[in-house]
């Protein structure tokens, strides 16, 4: 049993993404540690053991030791398995009898029970070492034991194999946070961080300053939470991000600055997101583009564990409009090909009606993807080389049939999906199918992302400005209104600011954005002319940020990567939630307290506000005295 | 003009506190930095400069530079002074006819505009030296020269010396932020704070691990800012300190964690205060207060700027008792002695009335304290080897003077403070009358409190309850209801729970609490006990809390420094505004920005709230169209 749940524990790590070599409790952290510091920490100073459980080795043989942590499983009242964050060791229950207290102490504690016990370090007999485990050629003949804890109700059994829905695990978080897979997560996000600390202070002499969270609402902030003040109907506002204080910075003269910013988003209910984040947020002055390419790519090679490979650099980079094209998407996964191909010219003259339509529109075009055996995965769609089932597709095959074989290189049993229509809408359409495939051809088997490549990408010149969903002759900033435009356009925008490309690159990981920022506009009238002419702002609202860079503020950019979604890539997690200690639900919840709650009334006072309760029920007021976990 | 307000500089630096030894642009960054780091950052690394302008030296003679930074002064237009974080660099301005541009930008442009200069290192001519500027043995002859942003309007000249009222710095923040102070303040704390990092995860393997900020109110949380949810009536709340959380990565079997974690309290206007705040927070297993101490010692010590003098390890200790007694107060400033002497015993049979009704009370006593050299402060007070000018103390004087005198060593010149009544209420005037007088004292230039000393301690044994105010008979936590009792009081906890000390700790530097913390409650049952009969909680609020005590939790302790008062004391700063970038003024509100702000009622649908105007006034209402700074 323990050695099948050791293999869980393994497999448990390795299998969802693939990548991961085996790894094993005490194996890594140490590792990760030594690589970043340079130093191996102590791990039992200032406490009451000697060494941790996992760290534990022959070398130890005759030791004296005297060690800390959770009975993980017993057996037949002989062996006991105990647990720390370093790993797991065996111990030997003592059986005579002048040790008697000792036994009843290890062989009466509940599972998860703490316990400390003191300790020769020995041999396993010839034939009984397990390899599988670190500390396998050992155990410790007990001498001494104390119950440290005893361990009461347990909601389940702590054991990884043992599946949890994930309700029960955030309700239970302190018990989840006792598995390795969680364990190896947290502490690889801090030695991340860390080397990316030791990075940007220590290597580039950024300066750490810690900006405000309780600011002002920005104008049309319908995403940020507020929080009453004691002056009535006054609120503050909680950031999306640090933008205005890190431009400020630049601007009071800090030259480099950073920051692991938390930052807040109501968005409501979303899967995979959470209304509090986490931020690598830099802003550099005297910078362009190129600079901050080269810094983050230098900060991720710095810091990435040793054990996930080398990063190359430079990473590449991609216009948008190219990115659109060939991936139908600004975040294009090009871990594998099945790029988009643009087949209008030879379908311009076509019999069947559709395609000519689409392509005498404005933006018409005809794109297609070739999906490598995709005979395999979807057998309904029409095979590249055998008829045809659709009378269009019919038309298209015997017109230009070996034309477009040719162009898309189709192999026998490959798929061709082709379509027509707008430019965008074409490409975002194959952008998504695209995906969908490889999805559903790796359900398959076929390896088509390979799951130990980290394939970075800069996406960069996207457009300055959208046009705004309810009214398309308005514009709206594609990113900030503090972007600086494209050099090269910059006569554009007077005449047609739609056509202006921007300064903002974004930062791309196997098809997820993780990171993005610009160049930032420091000259103010530039700064007003977008804000009040274009973007018809109400430049009352930001006349601090003008002022400044009234004030001589230096030419300055920077940018953000978005931590949790980074170091879930790192340790393929399968959601965000999996790299946070304590995650909201997707309804943003705390399970494990019942956040948010009920306040009283009287509570609410001091902040001038009252609840507006809806009036088509009174069940929500009914249920402040009765709180429950909506989601449990 | 320029080596005057260098001085200033200087001056404004050493002033406040006078135990900095004078430090100017550009030595202190790189010195800190090369102390915490073993090696020196690149600074220019990234960036369209060659070097920073306060780098330059004799050794980089006949480089050709490149460097950026703003106009800090020009002379006769043919010198500049050019100024960035680093320091000062002084720029000839060409003369001759081929270099008219060059000359045309460097003389246009206005002051504390941005531009970048290419040019070469030369030495100034003999006698023009400045030993006063760390770049004062060199020039700059400038080839070329750009105008990078023109400065245009200043609310104010940016000289450290002229005053400047604290709200228009604080409105400017970001030209307050090029002043060599901030600046200093700004790198000391991110340099001190990432070689805390350094100790606690390099050399101890403490785990970094972030926590919610968006959580529950914990019951009677009158001090924490609400956050209205989507859900109706439903409430986040802002957390005063990480302290649940914390305790439950111990139960999760993190080990070692820690974190500079953000905090907030509302405590509406509070003259230094910040409605958010940041502290080192510490949590670990299987440590007991020892550990702890140990451990913060460690941490200071190695976070400790070098120019500021060796921090000496171990700390003093001193129970609550004691400092009560000796020093009034459960923060005492162990700088200077003028103790709190009991002389009781010597005025138990006095013939002053007053004296012998204190006495005979319950915890009566008389206290003392010699204020040496007092006389020449509070000359009004009677002299100790004079006449006494009351009728009290004359007798007093008569009866005892002899004994007085001698026990409380008192010298020619020396004024000694006497009261009587309840032991508590005496000991606190006496320790407020000590700070007090030592005030007074050194205004009169008396030097008591080494200015380049400082002195920690730690207060420990505190009573693990006090009366509530309101009712005394009641009890309430003297810190918080997951504190440990001490293991030598326990048997007291059913019988008299008010003697009951605690496994509290506080950290006091110069007479401030910098930290605090305490062994915490592991065992279920005692926690029910504590918060259910002696506290008399609703425990239902904290089951989550319960039941993780029950799921095998290890013993654990932990503590927590107030960053920004620490970092205050080691700048010298005089407000804790002067180390964060952008504080809230005394009354909350951020004056760049002016946070907090209306709201339109729409924005505050979605949150199921509405503002509860004052009735007796519609002022507040009407102001809603004129926003304002109410403190400018």
């Amino acid at each position: 049993m323990f050695s099948s749940w050791l293999t869980q524990l393994n497999r448990g790590l390795a299998t969802p993404i693939g990548r991961v070599a085996p790894l094993i409790w005490g194996s890594l952290s140490r590792s990760l540690m030594l690589s970043s510091q340079r130093r191996v920490p102590e791990l039992s100073s200032f406490v009451a053991r000697t060494n941790t459980c996992g760290e534990l080795r022959s070398s130890h043989l005759g030791q004296e030791v005297t060690l800390c942590g959770w009975i993980q499983y017993r057996r037949q009242n002989i062996f006991l398995v105990l647990r720390d964050f370093q790993g797991l060791v065996q111990v030997l229950i003592p059986q005579d009898e002048s040790a008697a207290s000792v036994k009843k102490v290890l062989c009466e504690a509940p599972l998860e029970s703490v316990v400390r016990v003191s300790g020769t370090v020995v041999s396993r007999p010839l034939g009984q070492e397990n390899p599988k485990m670190p500390t396998g050629e050992i155990e410790i003949k007990v001498k001494a034991a104390e119950l440290l804890n005893s361990c009461k109700k347990l909601p389940f059994e702590i054991k990884d194999f043992v599946k949890k829905t994930e309700a029960l695990r955030l309700q239970y978080r302190y018990l989840d946070l006792r598995s390795f897979q969680m364990q190896y997560n947290l502490r690889l996000r801090s030695q991340m961080v860390m080397k990316m600390r030791e990075y940007l202070c220590g290597c580039h002499g950024f300066v750490d300053v810690e900006t405000p969270t309780l600011f002002k609402r920005t104008p049309g902030g319908a995403k940020e939470f507020v929080i009453p003040s004691r002056e009535p109907g006054k609120f503050y506002s909680l950031p999306q991000s640090p933008q205005q204080f890190k431009q400020l910075l630049m601007v009071g003269g800090l030259d480099r600055y950073f920051q692991v910013a938390r930052c807040y988003r109501d968005e409501g209910s979303r899967p995979d997101r959470q209304p509090e984040f986490t931020q690598i947020d830099i802003e550099m002055s005297f910078v362009d583009q190129t600079g901050i390419r080269s810094l983050i790519e230098g900060l991720l090679q710095y810091s990435w564990p040793s054990d996930k490979g080398p990063v190359g650099v430079p990473f590449p980079s991609m216009t948008f409009a190219e990115a659109l094209a060939s991936y139908g998407t600004d975040k294009p996964d090009t871990r594998f090909g099945m790029k988009i191909v643009d087949v209008s010219d030879m379908l311009r003259n076509t019999g069947a009606g559709f395609l000519r339509d689409a392509l005498s529109q404005p933006q018409g075009s005809a794109k297609a993807i070739r999906v490598p055996e995709g005979v395999e995965v979807l057998p309904v769609f029409p095979k590249a080389n055998r008829n045809w089932n659709s009378p269009v597709a019919k038309v298209v095959m015997e017109e230009q049939g070996l034309g477009l074989i040719r162009r898309m290189e189709t192999q026998e049993e490959d798929m061709v999906l082709l379509t027509a229509g707008e430019h965008k809408s074409v490409c975002s359409s194959l952008g998504k199918l695209r995906l969908e495939c490889a999805d559903l051809l790796e359900a398959r088997g076929v390896v088509l992302r390979d799951p130990a490549l980290f394939s970075f990408l800069w996406v960069v010149d996207f457009p300055l400005f959208l046009p705004k969903e309810e009214n398309p002759r308005e514009l709206v900033s594609a990113h900030h209104p503090f972007t600086a435009p494209h050099p090269s356009d910059i006569h554009l925008l007077h005449t047609q600011p739609e056509k202006v490309r921007s300064q903002h690159y974004d930062l791309v990981l196997n098809g997820n954005e993780i990171g993005g920022g610009s160049i930032r506009i420091h000259d103010a009238q530039l700064q007003r002319y977008i804000l009040e002419t274009l973007l018809k702002e109400d430049v009352r609202l930001l006349s601090h940020l003008l002022q400044a860079l009234d004030s001589g503020a230096p030419p300055h950019g920077g940018i953000a990567l978005g931590l949790d979604r980074l170091i879930c890539l790192v340790t393929g997690a399968s959601s965000i939630r999996d790299v946070i200690a304590f995650p909201k639900s997707f309804r943003g919840h705390d399970l494990l307290s019942s956040a948010p709650d009920f306040v009283p009334p009287e509570d609410l006072k001091p902040y001038h506000i009252q609840v507006s309760w809806p009036t088509d029920s009174g069940a929500e007021k009914n249920s402040l005295n009765q709180p429950q976990h909506p989601e449990s």
